[in-house]
C-alpha cells in the first residue's frame, strides 16, 4: 500500500478523486489537506468532509489550508469555475453536512510534520493550486526533500491549457506557488492535460452508478452528471476528464503513464501567464527532478478507477 | 542506405546538415530543394551550390523553390538571422562560387515526382520553413501520403521558442505552410527544439577541423567558429545545436529519439503566432500521423555527425 496524502480543492473530480482513493486498495490515505481553487476554502474544506462523511470514511483527519494565493489578497471565483463545478463546487448535489471538523494543526503545518514523519514511504498528491505546498516548502525545504514524490495535477506541456489556451487552472491559480515548486528540485511527477485529457470518463460508465441501491451512489452520479453537462456545455464534449482521479491513479500506479524527465519553469507574467514549459536553464542538466506525464494507459486507469468506485458506492 | 531529400535555407547549420549527410554512408541524397528563411531564396541557393561544390559533391541535383510565405509578398530577413548565420548566410566565409546551377525543374515539381517515383523508400528532411511542402501537398496531396516519412526541423513542444517564447524560427517564418503540413496525416517526424537544444556541438569537437590540412576543412572550421560566436552573442551558451543536422541523423537513424505520438497545431494569430502545440481535436483519436521527438540520444548523434564530417572535411 502507498501512504499518500491529498491536497484538494473540492471540486467535483476533487471529489471523485477521493472516493477513488478510497476505494482503491493500494491507497492508504493518511490524511487530506485542503485548499481553495475550484471553490473558496471554507467550503472546499466542507465539501471534503461531507464526501467522506456520505461514504462513512469521516475517520480520516482533514487539514485546512490556503485561503488565497501567494500573490493575491483574498479568492476571487472564476464565473466559469461554478458554472462547471456547480454555486457548491460539487455538482449541487445536497448531501448531509458532516458532523465532524478540521483538525486543529493546520495543512501548511501538516504537510510538513507527515513528510518528515514518513519521508521516502509518503507521496503528497496534489489536486488544486500549489499553495499550501509553497508555504510548507518555504517554511521548511528539507522535510520535503525526504519524501518519495510528489505528484501534481497540473500544467499542460504538450496541449493548450484550459483557462487559457497557455494556462491550466491549477497552475494559474497561483502562478508563483507553482513556480516556486516546479524550481525547487524536489522529485515531482506532473499529472497535466498532456494525460487528464486523454482519460475520459462518459455516462456509458456512470450508469453502472446509478443502478447500485444506495443513497450516496445516487448522490455521486448526480454529481458526475452534472460535471458531463458542464463539459457538453463549456467544451461541446461527450463526457468528462478525470483530472484529479489521474493523479491518484498515478500515485499508486507509475506504469500507468510515460513520462519525460525535464524540468520545467512557469511564466508569471503577460499572456502566457501560468504557462508549464521546459525550464532551459536545466535542459542539458544531468538528472531532471521533474517527470512530466505524456501519455497514459488510460483504459487500465478506468477500470482501476470503475473498480474503486464499485467498492465504494455499492 | 535511406534515400532523402534535404530541404534547405542554407544558413549555416544547414550547411552542415548538408556535410552531415553527405558524409554518412547511410544517407543516400538524391535531391536538394531550397527555400528562404537563414537568408533569401536566392542566396540559400548559391550557398548550397556551393558548400556541395567546396566538397566536390557538386553533381547532386539542385532544385530552387520558394521565394516567400505562404502568407507574404516578400522575404524580409530578421535583423537577428543576419547576426546569427551572418550576412552572406554561411557565416560570411568566402568560398568559391559553384559553377553549376539548379535544375530548371522547381523544387515544388520535384519534390511530387520523387515523392511519386520512390514512395516507400523515401524520406523528405525539411530544415527550413515548410513552403516549398506546402506548395507541394496542395498541388498534389495523394503524392505525399506514400512517402516513408516527412522530417522536419521545426517548432518546440516541451520547451520555450528561439524567435519568440512560443515559436520557432522555420515554423514562424510561415505558419500558414506549417499548419498545413501539420494537419495533413502525413507521415511526420518533428525534431524540435525539444531535442536540437539538447545537441550540442563545441569547439571542443571542431578544434579537429582546423587541424585537418584541407581547404574545405579550415573554412568550414570558420563558418562554424562564426555560429559559435553568434551562440555566445545572443544566447550567452557555449556551443550551438545542431539543429539541421539532427533532423538528419534522425531520418537515419530513428532509434537515436524517443518520440511522443500526438497531432498537432501551429496557431496563426496573436502573441503565440508559430506556436506548435497538441491538438485537442485529435487527441483521442487513434494512430497520430505525427510523433515528435521529445528525447534524443545526443551522444550517439554526436559521434555519427563527427565521424561523417571528418569523412568529408579531411
Amino acid at each position: 500500500m502507498q501512504k499518500i496524502i491529498l491536497d484538494v480543492d473540492t471540486g467535483i473530480d476533487d471529489a471523485l478523486a477521493i472516493l477513488y482513493a478510497m476505494g482503491d486498495e493500494q491507497a492508504e490515505v493518511i490524511g487530506i489537506t485542503t485548499t481553495y481553487g475550484n471553490i473558496d476554502l471554507n467550503e472546499a474544506t466542507q465539501n471534503t468532509l461531507d464526501i467522506l462523511q456520505l461514504i462513512n470514511t469521516a475517520d480520516i483527519p482533514v487539514y485546512k489550508g490556503s485561503l488565497h494565493s501567494l500573490s493575491d489578497e483574498k479568492y476571487i471565483r472564476r464565473e466559469v469555475t461554478s458554472r462547471i463545478h456547480g454555486k457548491n463546487g460539487i455538482g449541487d448535489i445536497q448531501i448531509e453536512i458532516s458532523a465532524y471538523k478540521p483538525e486543529k494543526e493546520t495543512a501548511v503545518d501538516y504537510l510538513i510534520e507527515a513528510a518528515l514523519k514518513y519521508g521516502k514511504e509518503l507521496k503528497i498528491v496534489c489536486v488544486g493550486p500549489l499553495t499550501n505546498l509553497a508555504h510548507a516548502y518555504k517554511k521548511n525545504p528539507e522535510a520535503f526533500l525526504q519524501i518519495e514524490e510528489i505528484v501534481i495535477m497540473g500544467g499542460a506541456l504538450t496541449v493548450p491549457g484550459n483557462v487559457t489556451s497557455f494556462a491550466e487552472a491549477n497552475i494559474i491559480e497561483d502562478a508563483v506557488a507553482a513556480k516556486t515548486i516546479f524550481e525547487s528540485n524536489l522529485p515531482l511527477k506532473i499529472v497535466g492535460l498532456d494525460v487528464t485529457m486523454r482519460t475520459i470518463l462518459t455516462q456509458k460508465e456512470t450508469e453502472e452508478w446509478w443502478k447500485y441501491n444506495t443513497n450516496h451512489s445516487q448522490a455521486i452520479a448526480e454529481m458526475t452528471d452534472y460535471y458531463f453537462k458542464s463539459y457538453k456545455e463549456q467544451l461541446g464534449f461527450d463526457g468528462c476528464a478525470l483530472h484529479d482521479p489521474l493523479a491518484v491513479g498515478i500515485a499508486l500506479y507509475p506504469e500507468l503513464a510515460e513520462t519525460l524527465a525535464i524540468d520545467l519553469t512557469v511564466e508569471l507574467k503577460g499572456p502566457a501567464k501560468g504557462r508549464t514549459i521546459g525550464n532551459y536553464e536545466k535542459l542539458n542538466q544531468k538528472n531532471p527532478s521533474t517527470e512530466v506525464c505524456i501519455q497514459i494507459d488510460h483504459t487500465k486507469f478506468l477500470s482501476f478507477f470503475m473498480e474503486a468506485i464499485e467498492k465504494v458506492l455499492n
